[in-house]
């Protein structure tokens, strides 16, 4: 097995910027809002519009079209050995509501440039490399959805559960013509995948103020939400005995002060959010029967995330038995950390080696499809800048240098892993 | 100007606990709940039709049925001198949603009951005697409405101002024979006025701790409500750098936790209510840019709850401050604190040495139209205990020897008023 093209001709390959530029110009007007973002919430109009939009894009180019049964759209450019693994490029076409125009976009136009680029070289690889767009990666519906079926990570009982109404997200699949009975089908043998490469804009600033074009992702975070209840009782404000108020908002209001200045002492770069506070009966009046809180923690280390969970999960027992509350502790999604493939991130740091740029290691501190890959393929991310750390807004920003720089390290870095596979 | 029956008699004249009884068990009927409550909103077909069973109850009695612009509905004894004072005696009929049956309606049935008995008992007083049903004490459209009314202190712009849609409270009115416009007729001249009476369940457990069967009101809390809203900037729960975040809900429970704290430290008796909350955007994984607190402060004494709002409001900043956020507080009512007339006080107590009766002085955390008068003629509030101190809930419940005693010692201190008119 051999690439095929002159050897050396290889470093010198770069994609045509212009090609992907219009790309994008295009890609931005589906769902387009006012403030210049991007609504194509997974499975809406929109997103099947950005959906029949790539699909195209990828057979005019020459590559196999495949959709699975999670819905997950694939380009193929096969290699001539039809028993090669594959390397999957991927990223998402689907967006959070008025999101911006580079998330999940900008990593499958470059991953498409990429193909494109390869084939018109006429280099011939001995891995067949598959660019897939990853159905509700954005969570509108189930968080990471397309990932999750590829590694066969479903619940059976997602679309059924009963505790929670999945019948719009099955109408939903259904206008997309996915049938949920089928998605298991979706799941692939990870002894064909080579492994998992996907450029993303980083949601954050360590990049620009470090002055990095280039990010080499060594982990993601790990990610818990919760629904903590604080439960007390009610009565009227002005006329309730001091010594028998339990007033679960007191209570809750602790926990959060708290939590949030012991996740900062001990926890480094750990991340307590309480996003939300749902008050009962809700009157200025009425003392808190009830104080319901949406919270999430995120920890590199699942170790430190487990060790941060138990340590929250005590100060609202805490908090609770100061007021004479209870509380009531639910796991609502947790997604493991994930450590990035270390053959991955040598051929990244190879490939900007090669471009001449000076990475940054980092890790994600947003969830993405190779956090649910990693588990089961060597994968790697490559960052590139977000002005301002701009992040799901519709002013998210990229400079176009920025882009271009990484969809050419996303280049070399598919023909360093292929060539990889050559030595192996 | 005497007391035409004989004087020797009034110390034994008793009220007919058995005809107030089934006055009681008919007006529970009206706007009955399963849960064993009342649902009687203000200006609703239910507090339309206790005002129509109340009237029929007045001109059965054989007494003068009276109603002003603000549909406060009167009963009246009158003296035989037409130039007599007026005291008045009052209550409400309207309740919470899902309100007690005694809340309210046992003042007003008390009262009808000593009306009755000084005209069976042929006592013939030296002045007008006034039983009165304020219109939306509750305020379900707005709080003391009707005894506002009588002191003229409803605002030019009650009905029209523009910061709140009043179109549903001027529907209500207009249901009820109320004509906005006409409001302002309902004030009385308070010099025709020798005062303000009223018996009242408390709310709370005061009385039943001291096993005190009459509490005698001091003075009733000054109110104020406060919407309070901290401002920040929503991003990215995982991504938004830790030194970028202002995140509006640490700030607001740091707000609760610390307000709670300083109130009880160094307020006595005052009270802090922080009864809801509402973030946005609310979600899990973003940073909550604004938290919205409905905030209530009580203190019997005007001034401490001046200065006890005010360091309320410097620890709002103080928090704001911590966390880079801003923060908007807003005054929404402000019921001064009241002080119970010396004079009433003084008639209770006496009627309680009459029939051997212990009172316990004590002020109202709850507000009532006494609050209102107060600033205007002499007021003066007979509590009486509330089983466990329920309040606003359909299972308040009082004893019937307790209301039987309350209506009595109300019958002597009208006695006691009137003698002392004499006297003057």
């Amino acid at each position: 097995m051999e690439l095929h093209a002159a050897y050396e001709v290889i470093p010198r390959l770069t994609i045509n910027s212009a090609r992907i530029r219009a790309d994008f110009d295009e890609l931005a007007c589906i769902g387009a809002t006012p403030e210049g973002g991007i609504n194509r919430l997974a499975l809406s109009s929109e997103d099947i519009q950005a959906r029949a939009w790539f699909a195209e894009k990828i057979e005019s180019a020459g590559f196999i079209l495949r959709d699975d049964d999670a819905g997950n759209l694939s380009g193929i450019l096969p290699s001539e050995n039809p028993d090669a693994r594959t390397l999957l490029i991927g990223s998402h076409l689907d967006s959070v509501p008025n999101g911006g125009r580079y998330d999940g976009s900008i990593g499958l136009l470059a991953g498409l440039e990429c193909l494109r680029t390869l084939r018109e070289a006429g280099v011939t690889l001995p891995i067949h490399l598959e660019l897939i767009d990853f159905t509700d990666d954005e969570g509108c519906w189930m968080s990471l959805f397309g990932s999750r079926a590829l590694v066969g990570a479903i619940p059976p009982d997602a679309f059924t559960d009963v505790k929670q109404d999945n019948g719009p997200f099955r109408a939903a699949l259904a206008r997309a013509g996915i049938e949920p009975r089928d998605v298991p089908n979706a799941r692939r043998n990870p002894e064909t995948l080579l492994g998992y490469l996907e450029l993303h804009v980083e949601h954050g600033t360590r990049l620009e103020r470090a002055g990095a074009a280039i990010g080499i992702v060594t982990g993601i975070v790990g990610r818990t939400t919760y629904d903590i209840t604080f439960h007390g009782e009610a009565g009227h404000s002005g006329t309730t005995d001091m010594y028998q108020r339990r007033d679960a908002l007191r209570g809750a209001a602790l926990f959060i002060v708290r939590t949030h200045d012991v996740v900062r002492e001990r926890y480094g770069d750990g991340i307590f959010n309480c996003g939300n506070v749902c008050v009962k009966p809700g009157s200025f009046n009425i003392i808190p029967s009830k104080a319901q809180l949406t919270v999430e923690c995120r920890h590199v280390s699942e170790q430190l995330l487990n060790d941060m969970e138990t340590t929250m999960i005590s100060i609202a027992r805490e908090c609770a038995a100061s007021y004479q509350l209870t509380v009531d502790v639910q796991t609502k999604i947790h997604v493991p950390a994930a450590t990035m493939a270390a053959g991955v991130m040598y051929e990244i740091e190879q490939s900007c080696e090669t471009l001449g740029l000076e990475p940054l290691h980092l890790f994600s501190y947003s969830g993405h499809g190779a956090q649910i890959l990693s588990h089961h393929i060597p994968s790697g991310m490559i960052f590139i800048p977000s002005i301002g750390g701009v992040g799901h807004q519709p002013n998210e920003f990229t400079p176009w240098e920025d882009v271009e720089r990484g969809a050419n390290v996303l280049l070399q870095t598919i023909l360093g892993l292929a060539r990889q596979q050559v030595r192996l």
